[in-house]
């Protein structure tokens, strides 16, 4: 499938915010053209005008539950841990793979929807969100979740080889789910597993103070430390939401080449606090974006994301000159790619993937068009998500959805499924 | 015209946040029924079936400057006195008449798209928006913006008369920009005048710690109280952010029958600070929401405002049981009506006028229907917004707008309009 699309602007991602004007080739599941218009002799399969609007790398939702859709808006306005004690814990124990299945298909169609074209997830039953996005044809990232209650090391390293050898589309990072959920012995282990490996894994890290606090009543020692003293951070990788960083464990960051991913959607429903991401990026630490899970934000949508990282950094700094609005979509388009391990997603070129969103200027929240990269951070919507293609495939269109269900048939299987697990509470 | 809505859900707001299964009648421009589906002998023009869609009483904008559509996305990521006095006020000294108009029709374009049926603005030229709303159909509240550097007493009561006699449409109520911006001779005229007309006043008070600062060094009062002083307040109205309002100015509130309309998105984006809504409320302070104008937010958008408003009481009250969905759902649909004047337009009953928005169930981040309208708190967007009535006219459907001028020209005016502004500088 080849497809042509011409008299639009591009924001490639290649060199800061520049915009060219003109085309995108896509041959095959790669771009392999970008550049003002010009005689081909390829046979386009399909060939789009633009009108003028604007094509962007496809957002990465650098971490994510996606299957926790079946606790959206079940359980919101609560304390953080009377929610997940009494309602998140209870329930999660009641799924079963087929839940997990259509619960992660449902999260899919909304990141579709949103011009979201890689999602880095982290939740039980990992093969059901692998076979999902199979299906639906999105790209994901498989983390492992390994902790004291589930999986091992052996299937830790298992699944990883299985997932980055099972598609094109689907790859494998390893994973833990928190130092507050493994053992010392655990964590040992993990960190011989990673040495061994050589290897870059993925946590949650610093999420709220109290977790940082009873780290250090248990351990002497912050969560980034804790973790990093067992060499588990040896070889890289990212931690997730790093509210409560210190000084110190931004340090360990920069030395051990951890990312940090943001979820300020998340960290500000569940009232866990605005993370210190001036503070990482004047560090030179990169910096992507995720949504959380469903449960938690409880949006899948990283225009919210967007707007919450800039937006908070001036509220928190005082001051509505942090964190320009540029250095925030490149979070969201580009550092997510090379965060998640996807380094042929960051920007559009010659040879890179095919994973793109076309954003309609053609909407009143999108004119004038006096900056039009500032108006997707500031004013843009998921209402001006066009179009969204993965691997060459065009999956979403003007509100249609080209995927293997159809949405009201993954809508119904949702439903069933999230009301037999409340029933069987 | 009438219209008849059926197989639906409709949330009255008449009693909480029930939800009624069942049709909704129009006749003209008012609501002639709401409640389970029975014959009819009324000639309906239209029928629309809902397919178990959501009707909602629609969102109320209760502060804005919609003209300031263009400088949307022209000066962001800056300090706020640099922003106002290099960017903004140097800009807005050129415009005229007719830019205001297409500016402001720009916006309420965006209202329409984003289920808005009514705006609060305050600014110069407001027969323009006047004129903007009259013609795209959309219900307006003109607010006097009085101060220092334009407008007079007399001017303030002519367009008072003028506009509460235009049009049905149109209402206006008395209002001056700030105590920063009017002289204390100003502001006792303004008091003299409020007590002669016995009517409510609304202004911007305390939105940034600075204003507060100076206006206590100046006079040895918060803005409420140097205001109250005034007897400005002795007949109501409302006070447009409110961000660092004391115990005391609360209490001035509530005994003045003063309402609060918090514009989170802007305080944010400002870096003004977080308003304490919950404190407000629990004093029982009316709390409306409102965008303030786009060079500030710059999204038109009540779907930010209310996640906005629940997130950051979450977040500064470090407590995610903070300030309910629900409230907040209230805020946007129902007390905006009330503190805007518009009492016909708080809730969806018999008699009540038809203006009303249809949210699409039937996209990803609506699904499952755990809880519906947490759902349009937490992870709804404008996306969601199928079908925008107002004054029982259908102005915006399925992305296709319903008004006097199509939304292309509209934009190619703006644009024009704004080029030409930004040459004369």
């Amino acid at each position: 499938m080849n497809t042509r699309f011409f008299n639009g602007r591009i924001c490639t991602m290649e060199n800061g915010s520049d915009i060219i004007s003109g085309e995108l080739w896509v041959e095959g599941n790669r771009v392999s053209y970008v550049g003002p218009g010009k005689p081909s002799d390829i046979h386009f399969d399909r060939e789009i005008d633009l009108m003028g609007n604007l094509v962007l790398p496809g957002f990465k939702n650098a971490h994510t539950h996606s299957a926790m859709t079946f606790l959206r808006s079940y359980a919101d306005d609560m304390p953080l841990l009377d929610w997940l004690h009494k309602q998140v814990f209870p329930l999660e124990a009641k799924l079963n793979a087929e839940d997990v299945y259509w619960f992660s298909y449902l999260a899919i169609l909304e990141y579709l929807s949103g011009g979201i074209t890689a999602n880095m997830d982290m939740y039980m039953f990992p093969h059901e969100h692998a076979r999902a996005s199979i299906d639906s044809g999105i790209r994901t990232v498989i983390v492992g979740a390994l902790n004291n209650f589930g999986g091992s090391i052996e299937q830790s390293e298992r699944d990883y080889d299985y997932f980055n050898n099972l598609h094109e589309r689907i790859s494998a990072r390893f994973g833990f789910h928190a130092e507050y959920t493994c053992s010392p012995e655990l964590l040992s282990e993990i960190g011989s597993m990673i040495n061994r490996r050589k290897a870059p894994v993925y946590t949650h890290c610093s999420e709220s103070k109290r977790e940082v606090d009873e780290c250090i009543a248990r351990t002497g020692l912050t969560p980034a430390q804790w973790i990093d003293s067992h060499g588990i951070f040896n070889y890289g990788g990212g931690a997730y939401h790093c509210v409560h960083l210190t000084r110190e464990d931004m340090q360990i960051f920069k030395q051990r080449n951890l990312a940090v991913i943001s979820c300020p959607g998340s960290n500000t429903k569940l009232a866990s606090g605005i993370a210190p991401l001036s503070e990482m990026l004047d560090m030179g630490i990169p910096v992507a974006l995720g949504t959380d899970g469903p449960a938690s934000n409880n949006c899948l949508d990283m225009f919210r994301e967007m707007f919450l990282a800039t937006g908070l950094q001036k509220l928190s700094h005082d001051n509505a000159a942090q964190l320009d609005a540029m250095a925030v979509l490149k979070m969201a388009c580009s550092t997510g790619a090379t965060v998640m391990g996807l380094s042929d997603c960051d920007s559009l070129a010659a040879g890179k993937l095919a994973d793109l969103v076309v954003i309609d200027l053609h909407q009143p929240n999108m004119q004038p068009e006096n900056n039009i990269l500032k108006n997707i951070v500031f004013s843009g919507s998921k209402s001006n998500v066009k179009l969204t293609m993965i691997n060459g495939e065009v999956l979403y269109e003007d509100g249609v959805f080209h995927t293997s269900e159809k949405p009201e048939y993954v809508y119904r299987k949702a439903n069933e499924h999230a009301r037999r697990i409340k029933e069987a509470l």
